[in-house]
């Protein structure tokens, strides 16, 4: 495989995934690390050269680049075990991995950025007008896949898989922002055999 | 392939998307409607059997379900030529569709549903306060698209594939709620070329 490089910020769970994907699969990663808050991602050689979006992470593949963390994921791990055989499996996958960024990032990673990086203080009031229904979008994400959990090992085809991955990410870090994951035993079961996994890397490392 | 069944809203992009990978393939696929504003997707039965998270389109292949549009078109367009042959570019198609449902649908896709279905006198005050920066984003959205359709035909492998259909569906309908396309003639040219391909049909059909 050509070089890769992790354009990121490390304290992102969307660049977590990739490093965990990479972790797992025992692939060599360079960082490169952008300090969002600066605007490091929107200057106009990173808009040129690496992102026209101006969000991080990117996967550097030799000179091309994949933004997108779901994406990165699955280029990383096509070819192997972390991506399901089977037809209908690989797409079960792929829509947990839609339902992540549809239905938990934009809530559960929303929250954590605003109240844990931004700060109260500093949010607009059309930011904290919209508190109230990112938490509770944040609760249906973790109560559903509580429920699916209760008769699944993993998320599809009932073994580790990139689904797996991208949903760690920022459930892991939920109850840094108050989420109460007390009441999702079977999250938690989860949470604790992705940790347990050869290679498992934490997002701290 | 098993029997396809589409639980679907036939006026939602996200379920056209399916319906146009389907007609593209030349796929039969049955249809079965639901009333999303009279909360025919959030029955127990819907939610136990079809998708726990009360949502349409639901991709039925036999007797079991695929929810999640994107996911859906991915399971239909597997082993066709929507889903480019190269390991970057099926990463690349993958990286425009998560685009898709992060920068794309929640801003123009909420926008046409807030104020050309549910109704500018029924929104809430939080949902008001969210117009003009699902605006914003939404319009960064379509000229990122544009500024990309600048040196290329379509969005992945330079080739129609699943990522266009996806970014396809609520692009060609933008104008409805006031985005101005006139200002992105290369998603214009772009929008012609997949309505020009075999086998397209428009999403009132």
């Amino acid at each position: 495989m050509e070089k890769l490089t992790l354009h990121e910020h490390a304290a992102s769970g969307n660049c977590y995934k990739v490093r965990l994907t990479a972790a797992l699969l025992g692939l060599p990663i360079e960082r490169r690390e952008y300090d969002i808050l600066k605007g490091e991602t929107r200057t106009p050689e990173f808009l040129t050269r690496i992102n026209a979006n101006g969000r991080i992470p990117v996967l550097q593949i030799g000179d091309r680049f994949i933004p997108e963390s779901n994406a990165a994921c699955f280029y990383l791990a096509e070819g192997s075990t972390l991506i399901p055989a089977g037809r209908f499996d690989r797409a079960d996958m792929l829509r947990w991995m839609f339902f992540e960024q549809y239905n938990h990032e934009p809530n559960i990673a929303t929250l954590r950025f605003w109240i844990a990086v931004v700060g109260d203080d500093k949010l607009s009031d059309a930011q904290k007008a919209q508190i109230p229904a990112k938490r509770a979008a944040g609760e249906a994400a973790l109560a559903l896949m509580d429920e699916h959990l209760a008769s699944h090992s993993f998320f599809a085809a009932d073994r580790i898989s990139v689904a797996d991955i991208a949903l760690y990410a920022y459930t892991h870090v939920a109850e840094e922002v108050g989420f109460d994951l007390s009441i999702c035993p079977n999250v938690q079961k989860w949470l604790a055999r992705v940790a347990a996994l050869p290679g498992f890397k934490p997002m701290s490392d």
